[in-house]
């Protein structure tokens, strides 16, 4: 079996991971189709000419990786429906939608049914989280979720991780810049996430990451304390988190075991060596590496953790093209293939 | 009146801040020794010979400021005191000892009495942490702090900032480039604290900022969840809180009173324009920045805020310099004065 296959946004930063990912992964590609806004259109990406993006991008698509932002998902997703096309979305249009299951596929890939058409996949800051936390629910009941992050270029796109190199050596030739992609000088600084604050005092990306984790596990009622920051970082997210439990923590052994049996998360957690999880080893790195497990010593029924996930894989096109995976070997997407 | 001050450890990143600092708020300065290691002598800094440091060199002098280490700090605090010399340490040699008085000026001045000679400054973490979270603990009573760190360079000291730069400028050349001041590659790179690891999973840098603080605040029963972590900016500090009360926690229109209220903190925390605290405008300002200020949703009883602190400044420089002006102004350095 082969699919045919489109990605919507296949020149932005995730767009070209996906691309990596069909080849490292032989993922059963028939016909690929590169879509992305009028002004890519000619482009060559891996031998493959982008085209424009139109409404009958999708006649004969099996499944879209949807990944060019809100609006375009929301604009596209009706075309793809009309053409029977899978859509995996990676923006954040349906995520919160009731009707579209929103998936991790080591977690949740139960909420995805035989005729699910629309598939939204997490903020990549709440999918690292659940793949750093999620092994260690099976030992107590979590209660609250205590979270600082530390969060990569790449989440604010392809500018985003260019103006972080270019503003970094401007201000190493002592040279003036100002930035464009973000809101913030960048070289060497770091900053609350650039998203709008809401009345809460949270920012969009804090509320993300509790309501989309809720989902995700199916646990409407779990408490977050969610701090979201930018740190001049390429491409993996950093998450320094508490867990607390409603009876004292599991051990530490326990915890550590859980991680290690944990498809997609790695444990690195080396005391002696000072080797914890670091951006630079997690990026390109398919699995949630976790570590620094120790109790928390204001709390006997807390655990705390630190984690680090390639922000553009497991935060965005892995997860992606794991859900088509999996829906290929549950027979949901062969089931679609055109007659 | 004007005092002899001799500064060990001139040639290191705070040695360089504590010259800045006697210019800038007009310290009453009469000699001042530039003490340092052999391999430094003869070195000039801002007119000033480096001298290397003897048994004999705080003969004469009025005040020292302690800044090359904790193996230095004790080696050299019996001869000072031999010559009658007040000390005001930035080491970690004597912060613990219950005999030395703790001070961050603000809180805790009173510790200091008129007989003192020897005063720890606090680690730059404690020290700013203090600084952002101590205006709100007039407003309740805080049982718990939880806190995540993104630590600049300059804690581990001007090799360590040089390595930033010059490992930042390799990578962006696709050079290799070997980290031999931290023990991780350090350009666009995170990694958990560089201090080694206790039995209880924290590192020495998480255990001062709880023992200290407590110290401080003269509050033993404070509970502490402290991550620290290095991120790859210069020189200052940036911090993650939460303040959980035994009650409901204060509005946040008395918070950022108090904190606007409080000599040396600053309130940095406009929603709208999404600004907030950040390293590139702590640095080499006097005062702690903090923001973000908004409630728990998962708690409450607690409070969340973001602060930045120049580690140089009131991280250790500039703190230790204001415990020397506090002196002088209640006359205990002027009776210290040689006879």
């Amino acid at each position: 079996m082969s699919l045919n296959v489109a990605v919507l946004g296949a020149t932005g930063a995730v767009g070209a991971e996906f691309l990596q990912l069909f080849d490292r992964r032989d993922f059963p590609l028939g016909e690929l189709r590169l879509l992305a806004s009028p002004r890519s259109e000619g482009t060559r990406l891996r031998g493959h000419r982008v085209e424009a993006v139109t409404p009958d991008s999708f006649r004969g698509v099996d499944v879209a990786f949807f990944s060019a932002g809100a609006s375009r998902s929301r604009e596209y997703w009706p075309h793809a429906q009309a053409a029977d096309t899978v859509v995996i979305d990676n923006s954040s249009a349906f995520r919160m939608d009731p009707q579209v299951p929103l998936v991790v596929p080591e977690i949740n890939f139960d909420d995805v049914k035989p005729e699910t058409q629309l598939i939204a996949n997490p903020n990549c800051t709440a999918a690292i989280l659940l793949m750093a936390t999620r092994p260690l629910m099976d030992l107590g009941r979590v209660t609250r979720i205590i979270l600082s992050t530390y969060q990569s270029a790449s989440g604010a796109g392809a500018q985003a991780m260019a103006e972080l190199e270019t503003s970094t050596r401007a201000v190493l030739n002592g040279e003036s810049f100002t930035p464009s992609a973000l809101p913030h000088p960048y070289a060497f600084n770091l900053f609350s996430h650039n998203t709008a604050i809401g009345p809460d005092g949270a920012n969009e990306e804090e509320r993300k990451v509790a309501e989309e984790c809720r989902k995700v596990l199916g646990r409407p009622d779990l408490g977050f304390n969610v701090t979201c920051v930018r740190v001049p970082v390429l491409r993996a997210h950093s998450l320094s988190v508490t867990l607390e439990f409603d009876g004292p923590a599991p051990t530490l052994s326990l915890a550590r075991d859980a991680i290690d049996a944990f498809p997609g998360s790695k444990l690195v957690d080396d005391r002696g060596a000072n080797h914890f999880p670091m951006p630079i080893e997690a990026s390109g790195a398919e699995d949630v590496l976790v570590g620094r497990l120790r109790h928390d010593p204001s709390n006997p029924n807390a655990l705390c953790l630190f984690a680090c996930g390639d922000q553009l894989l497991k935060g965005a096109a892995l997860n992606a093209v794991q859900i088509a995976e999996c829906m290929i070997k549950a027979g949901y997407l062969k089931t679609r293939a055109r007659s």
